[in-house]
């Protein structure tokens, strides 16, 4: 069953037989607020693509702006060739949140926060379109960076396809619950079972060893503090750059 | 250029045109350890496969027994489904290791450990061989567990599908190093550069609020860690289950 306000609310995104959600669809998500926040608190995504039938499927980083995805890649990969006449593309993150060991096999499971956003990677030629999407690569991640670094230079800039894509149809799923076994299991079966929080966290920085002297770590960075989650560290810097 | 031992070496997988590292190809690795290891540090992996012509790209739990890859699913999903007549796909796994910030947006990268891994996806029939692959699901992760839990009842067995493929082709892809900027730019461009590690790392565990008395966590499960980098500790149980 899809929710009710899928198909007619502006915001939601559109519920289809491609991005419906099947297996434990009670998890499914498709309101924008949802499917967003699992997106921004996200640095690398997965993204699938078919050449010559064949599906791919490959790490990069990547950033939304309003309901447009965008991401980078040499001019010379093989994603970024295939996918600039304009090809379906599949863009998942995935979010880990916890080992759940309960009493059956069938019950052992993952929390986790997950999207599949489908829609078609396009590459963007406007020269200055794209110059801008390449600082905002940089600002999205490291809030005001592109300020403070060299500006690409023109066989950089040659070197660099940004791709975009308009989300047309979006799912989150969500798990966030503790063990949850058969009820006879919960006294017939003597295994302990617990929940075991999983998270990505940032680490101590390690200066490049030829830094200038004199510089420290620009205040926009706050939020890159050693021990802090990459998710809400991710967030926090989406906000700082598009409010 | 492919490593000179690809195509002949038993140690390695082949290298084709499907799986060539391409971009920045001197971080491409082909050789069955350094890509089983990559492999066997992962929980969760992406698989990319296509119906109708559009690509899907899905997150999973996978292990691997030589040079086959493992993952399950409710029959009931569109994934399984579609796989069950043995179709291509790519299933992928990423460690993110660091964000590094460099001088310009160029160099600006992080460090990782990928693998995509390229084959058929076939359903294991067999309800003997499906029962073992169940419980070693199980063991991979939490060794010995398989043990201590309920068996899947037939509701259970029969709404689980076990999806097995062998590599027919992979590649690894690393980046282990820190900030390398243009030569010019060390001096000449005034942006502190640093190199923060990430890593994912487990929490204390949360006991099921039903736990039967006494039980306490089995000494199987010992590199479980609060603390600990779930990527070590993946590599462990994995070696604790397989040797």
């Amino acid at each position: 069953m899809s929710p009710p306000d899928s198909v007619t609310s502006p915001d939601s995104y559109p519920v289809t037989n491609v991005n419906k959600v099947k297996r434990v669809h009670e998890r499914g998500r498709y309101d924008k607020e949802t499917v967003h926040a699992i997106l921004d608190a996200a640095l690398v995504c997965h993204i699938a693509y078919v050449i010559d039938g064949r599906p791919y499927c490959t790490p990069t980083s990547f950033w939304r702006e309003g309901s447009h995805l965008y991401w980078h890649g040499s001019s010379a990969s093989r994603m970024i060739r295939s996918q600039k006449e304009g090809v379906d593309v599949c863009l998942t993150v995935t979010h880990l949140d916890a080992l759940v060991m309960a009493r059956s096999g069938f019950h052992h499971s993952v929390n986790y926060r997950a999207v599949m956003a489908f829609g078609k990677a396009h590459v963007i030629d406007d020269p200055e379109e794209k110059l801008k999407l390449m600082d905002r690569f940089i600002d999205r991640i490291y809030p005001g960076r592109s300020k403070l670094i060299r500006q690409p230079n023109k066989q950089e800039f040659k070197a660099t396809t940004m791709i975009g894509m308009e989300i047309e149809m979006a799912s989150g799923k969500i798990r966030d619950k503790h063990v949850a076994d058969e009820e006879e299991d919960y006294e017939g079966v003597p295994a302990w079972s617990a929940l075991y929080p999983v998270r990505q966290v940032i680490g101590e920085p390690s200066d490049c060893a030829r830094q200038l002297p004199g510089l420290t770590r620009p205040d926009e960075m706050s939020d890159f503090v050693p021990g802090a989650r990459l998710d809400e560290v991710m967030s926090k810097t989406y906000r700082r750059t598009f409010g």
